[in-house]
């Protein structure tokens, strides 16, 4: 079935982590794809995965590190010794120290910190403040700056002296400042190519577009949605220049919330799963879920238990019973999906609840009756009785405008609520759906039970 | 419930669009958020966003639809007159350009090509013909190429002449080709200001890395995570430059993928559903999938109807079957979750299904026995009687097992077999596990029926 035998460079890169061949190690991960490299490093155990990184230059460790998944980022890093940590650490961009050591337990990002050069150090201890997902946690603080009075020569002169030394920087765009530090223009460093040396910077630049710290992801993606900018200045409360965000940094921060919100409607919460990690840690973290939707589909459940009665006068219906819970659980995620899409994209917005009901009940209305009666069809063959193809298909059609309704509003109200919707419309859904399917199949048949049987 | 008086920006837009104000429009639309804009627009019946549209200058309608969901853009562009949209789509940046046409019908978008300038038109026409997710579909046919022998003052004198007609360009590079046409360096725009005017390019351009026009999405990915390089450039096979791919390109096509894996995981298929769509065009989609679940559902609900009699003598299974469903559909969706992330993340290839296996199964048996522990203790507790406690808990523990199985494995097939695993991989996984529990608890009842009645 399997045909790994193909390609294991995480064996050939063990083989080279317990060896010798230091030279060999780095030329055999530089011939790797980064996905590749990626791949091969997670599945070390983590002496080798130290031995691999403290082979590499801090450089090279830095640029493998920046490709890990987040979480697997931040274990490695923590199972360093200090000062190889921090010398790793150091020869990141300044958006990637902050977000791994604001991931990190605080002892540890202390302890690596205390390594770090003590200006890096600051540096990154104020970045960390910040959250994820705000301009200020994805802002890097590596960038130009020059005084209004200063000329084109004078930038000139002066990215040329450090023409060695900015492969960190963000060399797009020079940022013009007042005396006071406020941020006042903005150039593009090519610009400066086609103009007379002796011009100031107050004549060439254009009006600075800038954000604050605080500023939320939807609002960059707002921004650079409407804006070619590839980077956006960030500001403090007196107007003064912080950092720049990258438009690059914006996308992969939609990107990992993407990817976020796709795990947590499926069920992985409590960190991004990685099949590396210990069968424990996967096994408990998949549980706290677990455990939360048994309890509500034991309650769910119990409705049935309440109809035992009429379940056992007329037993078709027990073969009824999941193919009703199962069928308002997809038509229900089909409007959740809907809702989800549409917030992210901001067309939707958490207050327009009657809207979104509104155009749900239309298609939930169509789609009940199309299914209701494939269904109540079914049962009516099955058993040769129509009214058990009416309470059937009844009931699956109602439970479909319940469905529907639910799958469509609940995310609308949770955003509102502050919960995450992708972590709690799927088993609010699915419970609510369960509840009233049962009751609906149950207390129809009970109410025409004389012509079931 | 609902505050939906708070905003209502369509209904101004609406206003206006049926009014005279034609400045008062462009104002208004200017004034708001893009987010908001496209919001708007949505909400507007055809005949208004005709309006609206022709209203603008083409540039300002171009950047417009460019905010639109693909599907919308193409719809509105489809109800234009074929000159008007021929004026807006000329506006576009060429890679927006083709993925409109690409996506339109082909009648609609033939009189709007007859419409263009014939050198766009034929420029469009090629693009158009790649596929939406490999590099040709993604590269702009708008950037600077100079032969080798030109010298830096050939490339500043010529930017400078274009200055003012450069704002569809990617302007960071510019790329050095042969005087065969082939592509042989790279310059960075910002660069040649610090370079004596008289240098030949040949001594200052970098060596380019390229992508083949063929280059698909995943590959893209790797190469813009391992290279900090803005765009991409494209070759043919004869190594001519066709075009670049923008980083910014790579990242929204990847975020379009993943938005739509969403949507087909949760059973939104056949075109990415919004609510300001016709119903019934909403309804046809959710049900070409729900049609398909239905089947699926009633095929593996007739295993039920096969031990109707066990059924019938231990009435009390009937509220544990659709827990078991239920239940085990979950924990398969967080395997398949993690799959389908690691599949994205490239760390998992499509053939370590059996590295796969090994990891799930031992998830699923730790967390197997956890929930049937849970699950059996509920009915031993609620009837009294430990035999149906584990005929119940010792189901769901197998079921957990052949749940995480199929749920770890296969996204893997589905993908080495061509088939998109977002859009199969629920209903296999719920049809097959909903098979599994059902037989297993009423087979296991069966065998112990004097024990349980």
């Amino acid at each position: 079935m399997a045909t790994e035998t193909e390609t294991r460079p995480w064996e050939r890169l063990r083989e080279f982590a317990n060896g010798e061949d230091t030279v060999g190690l780095k030329e055999f991960l530089s011939s790797l794809e980064p996905t590749e490299a990626v791949r091969a490093i997670l599945r070390l155990d983590t002496d080798s995965q130290e031995k691999v990184l403290t082979t590499l230059s801090p450089a090279e460790a830095a640029d493998l590190i920046e490709d890990l998944p987040d979480e697997q980022a931040v274990e490695i890093i923590e199972n360093l010794e200090p000062a190889d940590a921090a010398s790793i650490v150091t020869e990141m961009q300044s958006d990637e120290q902050a977000d791994l050591l604001a991931d990190m337990e605080s002892d540890d990002a202390e302890a690596i910190l205390r390594e770090m050069p003590v200006e890096d150090a600051t540096e990154v201890r104020q970045l960390a403040s910040y959250d994820d997902n705000v301009a200020g946690g994805l802002m890097m603080t590596e960038f130009f700056k020059y005084e209004e009075n200063a000329t084109a020569g004078d930038v000139l002169d002066d990215l040329n002296a450090r023409a060695d030394n900015i492969d960190d920087y963000f060399t797009h765009y020079a940022y013009v400042i007042s005396s006071w530090g406020k941020l006042v223009g903005v150039l593009e460093v090519r610009d400066l190519a086609l103009t007379p040396r002796r011009t100031p910077l107050a004549e060439i630049m254009a009006p600075a577009i800038f954000v604050k710290a605080e500023t939320g992801l939807d609002e960059l993606k707002g921004f650079i949605d409407r804006n070619f900018y590839a980077a956006i200045p960030v500001v403090n409360r007196r107007g003064s220049l912080l950092g720049v965000v990258r438009r690059t940094a914006v996308q992969e921060a939609l990107a990992e919330r993407a990817d976020r919100e796709m795990l947590r409607m499926q069920g992985i919460v409590g960190g991004d799963e990685i099949r590396t990690l210990p069968t424990l840690t996967r096994s408990r973290r998949r549980l706290s879920w677990l455990s939360v939707n048994i309890v509500l589909n034991i309650a769910a459940a119990s409705v049935i238990a309440l109809y035992i009665d009429t379940l056992e006068a007329v037993i078709a219906l027990a073969v009824f019973l999941p193919i009703i819970s199962d069928m308002s659980g997809c038509t229900g995620n089909q409007a959740v999906a809907v809702s989800m899409r549409e917030l992210s994209l901001g067309i939707v917005k958490p207050f327009e609840v009657l809207r979104v009901w509104l155009k749900e009940i239309s298609v939930g209305l169509i789609n009940g009756v199309a299914l209701g009666a494939v269904l109540g069809g079914v049962a009516w063959a099955w058993k040769g009785n129509p009214y058990l193809g009416l309470v059937v298909g009844g009931a699956l059609a109602l439970n479909t405008l319940i469905a529907v309704s639910i799958g469509g509003v609940v995310p609308l109200m949770l955003k509102r609520a502050g919960v995450d919707p992708a972590l709690a419309s799927g088993p609010i859904l699915t419970t609510v759906t369960d509840i009233f399917g049962f009751f609906l199949v149950l207390s129809f048949a009970a109410l025409m039970l004389p012509k079931l049987t």
